[in-house]
């Protein structure tokens, strides 16, 4: 029976999620000026997504029809249903996103708490969407699966959960195509629009006068938005599935129950979150009080929820413990995230310091913070693994990032709220609206700034945590669970060539990313210095640029740049699986992670403390706006943005793709 | 008898290093001016070595101290000589180089070839001391530790061996701290030039007005001269030492042969340098071709002695084949590095196209070429291990490493030759001398950067699989070589950790080292734009700067900024030993040299690929000299200079030296 329960909560989530979408488009959308704009915005998007979709469709068909004729059915149809719900969740989520924020620009009018509320639920519907969808695809897989196939011993039992191991797979190579391209379009548009609009033409930002105004709006939706919500669902779809596929190597303790945990621990973070969205409400004063409290609320539920099935389902607390390690450690990564990138603290301010001696020196102080960040960071999830395998084994490492993965419904919301903000102050300034309002919206836009930086430690966490669990799954699925014998020993020259590919992997996909947004940028430069050139009073506000095609121009490029390094990344682990055996594709998972995942914090945390440190001027030190100072770091926070918010991100689901397709595959490589 | 040699050897070298050095000095210095100035440059490098030699010491004494109570006298002493020996190189390599940069000026007065003949003869005193003292040290300790410890027994035979060990540590810190003070150094100065001089005041590189000329002078022989210096004598110290420890698993194949085989191989190289310089002579025409034919003999003669100590020392010609293994490998890698980091290839071209679009695209263009650029190198050192292994065991992977070490003493000469051009042709732009004798240093200066470029592939192929020779014999000095347990087995969760704390110490001391380059930097332009600001007549020529200022601001910060980084990589292994025992600083050792490998090669090729970019919009393109696009690739060119030429070339040592000290206190760790 409790079987079930997964599945019954998946659709429940989609209810209430059909019920706060409802709850967002029902209220006023405001003037006519701002339905026009906001409808531009949306055209964008949606004309985005629906390329990007058709794009990633064709590797998915192929991919589908390859995995059919090598592993069969059901893999085929859990591989689609993984890609597919992934891309449905983004699409939800960024639908709601810019149906709300134009709502939240005009509650703004007459209520800033409401423009909260209307904010903050337009993220909830991403939130939701994103682990609903999970908790029920995997939920009714696991149901199919148990009809299908006889699961009498755990080595039945590990063939027939090997067939969901796909739709971890398709949910990793669709949030890779759209973090990658979503990534590529909306930097690449934020550049331009920057560059030539606030520093060469010298117009305020999110001015309709700059051509790459609606492009830079398109893209915080189909980057910021619909990008992350694919991350997370593949976070949120890979950790359970690992761990599933970890329950069997510890079926002579927990039995099929060890299996069942990790979808009942999800389940009950769907739960929790959507307590937590409806505490936010028009009453709450402090924007920042009310999202902590959700987020806190949430926590607290989950943690509750954890010893309950740990000690009812499992019949130990260990779990419980392990889990609460992993909550703390997002927790203290966060608060790191907040120190080398908030605008309060030493490094940032380092920064805007070093700005006044030119943007060469703004930049390399930004990197050197970057590479700085990495440390502590490490050292928690370094120190989480030690004590939650001392807890309880390798089960423990998967519970405590099962415990950080249980907030994902409340912190996917608490992200989205940020482009929500930042759309709505975009709209607001576009449809020229009042000071009071804009100036109302920009705290909001504040708020959703700090709750980024938040998202972001929490997001690097789990990415990495998972990985480890995704590469725990391989060794057992790989059959290298004989500790008396040497299974992925460095002191083997091969598997120390595996360890040395899988990291210089992550460098070449790294470089690509960044690359794509440079070469996108460049064309966008050159499109927007066009128009300001071209057309006859322009920057006079006498004529009206040509925003379709600087946005046609980003969405171009971002599909063509985001196929290369995503295919690289999905044939890279065959390649070594088939060349080198089972025990250097380990290393070369290893590899991957951890150098995907230092050089991802290093990017995040360098492009988001340039990115402040151009803010901290912009309040008045060392010049204010304007001010040489100001200029560099203008630079500074252009560098940090493929960073930041490309190569960073796209690093993340890198590091999971690597190793759930050497965990699909693994039956085809020889031990 | 054959012991001796490597004494004898290592003494002809010195008395050919006096020879030299007799040649170069007895050359007229020109005219009072250039000796004034070349006194200026002087007095500040000895200055600087002085002060820095002094700080060393005090860190050396201690460590000295240390080791002799723990681990006897014969220890510290070995310890004593590898750290004052590898100071000794660098001292008489770079006084010699401050002797030939003023006379290569004054030849080149009278005759081109003349002054490449001196500016190479000036470098050959640096590249023979190095090898020849290294040579020298280690061929006798060997000789006082035969005498001393009984060696009938391969027990025996290691235990007298891992007294020699600290040679390598002492050589290794001593290098750490002169690679990252003098990097600190030279990039400070440069910067500060640069920026100021050039970019904000409008005055021409090298002018006389400018405040930071001397200390950049001074920077280039501390930096780049005596800081090389320093790291290639201990990446063939470790080498031979790494090497000699690995001999000991093979004496049932070898027998003492496998010990002395390193020794007599770096003997022979010191012999081939020899012959190679004086291929230098003043009738050749080209100088580049005059560097190849010499880098092309001492290559041919070193495959030959290979050969025949492989065959008739060893018995075993696969050695000999594992050591063109890695003769290849460093031909593959410089190759590589001139492809991403030349002017007439894709990568650097489009550096500069990006340019054209402001200097926050042109970094992050030289950001993306420089993750790229890791992929081939790593391929090929990933190929040489393997193969090496196949052809060899671990004994042919050192062989290949032996094989790219024994060029060292005549690719240390190339590359010194590299900042006595610059440094001549800063003296004759300095002393205002006439057009034709700059353009003929400029053209010497100009195969100075193509010979760097091929040395700083070489240092990286060196640098990294130096590290994992080291990791072999630290396998073998822990009791890690029995094949059919688990040793350094990733799927033991401790030893993940270890892998993951060793890869982020290699990014906390990347951090520091670009920050220490940031921070003094920054006081440097304050220093310089103050100059110009309350100097009355300085920009006018009327008033002369306060060269000496800018040159003690840079040696107070560079000595105080290299004592953190190195501390920390010095007891980072020895914590991790006692707190995770030897198994997880097995993959503590792997993590650092693989994550600070790829780091090095990343900074380094971004840092050339953007200096280069600069350069090529110099010769003329998007508009030349002065245009915006030259602005930009100015700022990319500074963003790059802390990355090639401080943390770049600094983790090379990083990496050894964490290995090395990991080898030397074995014994006290937990098995």
């Amino acid at each position: 029976m409790l079987e079930v329960i997964p599945t019954i909560v998946g659709i429940l989530g989609i209810l209430v999620v059909a019920l706060i979408y409802y709850l967002v488009v029902r209220e006023d959308p405001g003037t006519p000026e701002m339905v026009a704009i906001a409808s531009y915005i949306q055209e964008g998007a949606n004309a985005y997504l629906k390329r990007q979709f058709y794009t990633i469709f064709i590797f998915i068909a192929i991919i589908a029809a390859i995995l059919g004729i090598l592993e069969g059915l059901i893999p085929a149809i859990s591989f689609l249903a993984g890609s597919i719900l992934s891309l449905i969740a983004a699409y939800i989520g960024m639908n709601a996103a810019v149906k709300a924020n134009v709502r939240t620009t005009n509650a703004a009018r007459t209520s800033p708490a409401k423009a909260l509320k209307i904010a903050f639920w337009g993220g909830s519907v991403m939130g939701l969407s994103v682990v609903s969808l999970s908790v029920l695809g995997i939920g009714s897989l696991y149901l199919i699966v148990r009809a299908l196939y006889p699961i009498e011993s755990p080595q039945q039992l590990e063939m027939a959960l090997h067939t969901i191991v796909p739709f971890g797979m398709g949910a990793s190579l669709a949030a890779l195509f759209a973090q990658l391209g979503g990534g590529i379009y909306t930097k690449a548009a934020d550049i331009a629009a920057d560059l030539v609009g606030k520093v060469e033409a010298g117009i305020p930002e999110d001015d309709p006068r700059n051509p790459a105004v609606i492009a830079d709006q398109v893209g915080d939706n189909v980057g910021d938005c619909a990008g992350r919500g694919a991350d997370l669902f593949e976070s949120f779809s890979d950790n359970i599935i690992g761990m599933m596929i970890l329950g069997v190597a510890f079926y002579t303790l927990y039995g099929l129950k060890g299996v069942l945990f990790p979808l009942m621990a999800e389940s009950a973070g769907v739960i929790s979150t959507i307590i937590a969205i409806f505490l936010i409400r028009e009453k709450t004063k402090n924007p920042i009080t009310a999202i902590n409290v959700s987020l806190f609320v949430s926590g607290v539920l989950n943690a509750i929820f954890f010893y309950y099935l740990a000690v009812e389902l499992l019949g130990d607390y260990h779990i419980f413990l392990a889990a609460i390690l992993g909550l703390i450690a997002s927790l203290v990564v966060g608060v790191t995230v907040q120190y080398y990138t908030g605008t309060g603290y030493r490094p940032v301010k380092y920064i805007a310091e070093s700005s006044q001696f030119g943007p060469a020196l703004d930049v390399i102080a930004g990197l050197a913070v970057g590479l700085e960040s990495a440390f502590v960071p490490l050292i928690v999830i370094a120190a989480v693994v030690s004590f939650a395998y001392i807890v309880a084994g390798l089960y423990g490492i998967a519970a405590a990032t099962a415990g950080i993965l249980s907030t994902t419904g409340i912190i996917m919301a608490a992200d989205t709220f940020g482009p929500i903000s930042d759309n709505a102050a975009g709209i607001a300034e576009m449809a020229g609206l009042s000071k009071e309002v804009r100036e109302g919206l920009d705290l909001l836009d504040a708020v959703g700034n700090t709750t980024k930086a938040i998202t972001k430690g929490y997001a690097m966490a789990c990415a990495i945590l998972s990985a480890f669990v995704l590469f725990s799954a391989y060794l057992s699925a790989a059959k290298l669970t004989d500790v008396t014998m040497p299974r992925v020993d460095l002191a083997d020259p091969f598997i120390l060539v595996g360890l040395i590919l899988g990291s210089t992997l992550a460098y070449l996909f790294s470089a690509l990313a960044i690359r794509a947004v440079g070469k996108t940028a460049n064309k966008m430069v050159e499109e927007v210095r066009r128009q300001f050139r071209e057309i006859p009073g322009l920057l006079e506000g006498k004529a009206k640029p040509d925003y379709a095609r600087a946005v046609d121009i980003s969405t171009k490029h971002a599909l063509k740049e985001m196929v290369l390094p995503t295919l690289i990344t999905f044939f890279a682990p065959i390649i070594i699986g088939l060349l080198f055996h089972r025990k250097p594709l380990g290393a070369f998972i290893v590899g991957a992670t951890v150098a995907g995942g230092l050089l991802a914090v290093f990017m995040i945390n360098a492009g988001g403390a340039l990115d402040n440190a151009k803010k901290l001027i912009e309040s008045g030190l060392y010049g204010g706006k304007g001010s040489e100072a100001h200029k560099s770091a203008v630079v500074g926070d252009t560098v940090g943005d493929p960073l930041k918010d490309t190569a960073g991100p796209s690093l993340h689901i890198f590091v999971k793709l690597v190793t759930i397709v050497a965990l699909t595959f693994v039956a085809f490589f020889p031990p």
